[in-house]
């Protein structure tokens, strides 16, 4: 177990060319390796940007070629890999999902993910977004226990719904990976405060990787990755441009935190059958 | 029913003297009542603040002498107002509560809030807080119905449990109230980011209404008492020193906001009965 590693987030400015992007991306993964990195977390459809007629076009099953080329390079440099996500195809073609996967150190995927919140938002400046018109939402909450401490997953759109880091950091989540694609108008007055409000409520390191710059058909993503320790510092944030940024990660800061400022064991069951009124 | 009106938040520096913080706290209504608000909101524990010992030595049954002044001067002003909280000593006199009350314009209280989560933590820099030592939990949600729209209360510490928030908006509120006596080591740091987050995931206004200033037993509040919209902007912002902020409270707005990004109706269950893990 290691209790103190550094991790990194991938900023990425991915464009509709699957093998660019997976070639930007596997440069910029042993870029963050050779630092020192030892769980590097990529962004949202890393692979594939674009209108979702273009990234069902591009979907892969898993495993698949981006899996593939992932698992590779995960076991080459010896890390704990969150493939942000990819369109995942299911195996008989009729069903999308948006699918985050980790690899551990040894190349196997440990967890896989599958967007549970889809993006349907009509904002008056800009056209409207329908990701559940392409996209099959998930319904399986993804924990998974590492060397590097346990992990909860969600994607971006996740981290507008504090009922799903309440059910990963209930099944013991230490380190939330938020992958994302999040965008720049909504993201310049939400992104931050949905970050550290996260870390900070459950007591949590939170690493979101975010896509920046613009994409087909002119979408504009926020950037400013962000890696937040469990008392909601941001310890390391990028500008809106693509990079690689890093932060160490300390589980016994994370549990100093916890004991000092027991919030969790103070919470109140406010499930219907514990309701009265 | 008014869709637009001001609504204004008082920030105070309570000392253990109850009879000279009810003369401020009534002296600040008449002043926010003078410059317009229709709706007034008072900060936790604004009539006594101290050691618990004395706080529950200076607790009052509900009605009592708190209560008649404030249902007296929310009637003379023709106001809602929140006393933001008491500590309510229950009939038999055996049992504590950190209690909030919500007055209409005709003087009647119209709800009552006792605070769910209580605060006991331990920071290393500072003494222990053990409020449930001495005060009991609620038990019950609070929200309702005004001319002024759907207002849903909570208290301080609640600040750290976004699932009493969902309670809230799915019971329909469109105004949370956040009387608070939030601490500055804990505020400067946190306070901010909940109140916006609050906002931000549940689309609706918070008046957050604190504490500021040193007080008796070396306790040092954090102000910044604000008033935030249903996207999460600061419409208003207090120092660190006692005063009387005011913004526009618009229902138009706030249906805009929940009309054109519908996070709420995008929520999952994940109440254990529709888990398949």
């Amino acid at each position: 177990m290691q209790t103190r590693y550094v991790a990194a987030a991938i900023q990425m400015n991915s464009g509709p060319d699957k093998y660019t992007n997976l070639e930007h991306a596997v440069g910029y993964i042993h870029q963050a390796a050779a630092a020192g990195a030892k769980l590097i977390v990529l962004p949202e459809m890393f692979n594939c940007m674009g209108p979702y007629s273009h990234l069902v076009a591009e979907a892969e099953p898993i495993p698949g070629t981006t899996s593939q080329a992932l698992s590779k390079v995960a076991a080459e440099e010896s890390i704990y890999l969150l493939a942000g996500s990819i369109i995942e195809r299911s195996e008989d073609g009729g069903v999308f999902y948006n699918t985050s996967m980790l690899f551990s150190p040894a190349g196997e995927m440990i967890v896989r993910y599958r967007k549970i919140h889809l993006f349907d938002i009509q904002l008056s400046d800009q056209r409207e977004t329908d990701e559940s018109h392409w996209i099959k939402a998930g319904n399986d909450i993804a924990v998974v226990d590492t060397t590097c401490g346990r992990m909860g997953l969600s994607i971006c759109y996740d981290l507008r719904f504090p009922e799903l880091y309440r059910q990963l950091v209930g099944r013991g989540a230490e380190i939330f990976l938020a992958p994302a694609a999040f965008r720049k108008t909504t993201g310049q007055d939400h992104w931050e405060v949905l970050l550290r409000a996260r870390a900070i409520e459950n007591q949590a390191y939170i690493i979101a990787a975010n896509q920046c710059g613009t994409h087909v058909p002119k979408i504009v993503t926020y950037g400013h990755s962000m890696i937040i320790d469990a008392w909601g510092n941001i310890l390391t944030r990028a500008d809106s441009k693509k990079s690689v940024i890093f932060a160490e990660i300390d589980l016994n800061a994370l549990h100093k935190v916890r004991g000092q400022l027991p919030a969790f064991k103070h919470r109140r069951d406010f499930s219907p059958a514990n309701r009265k009124n």
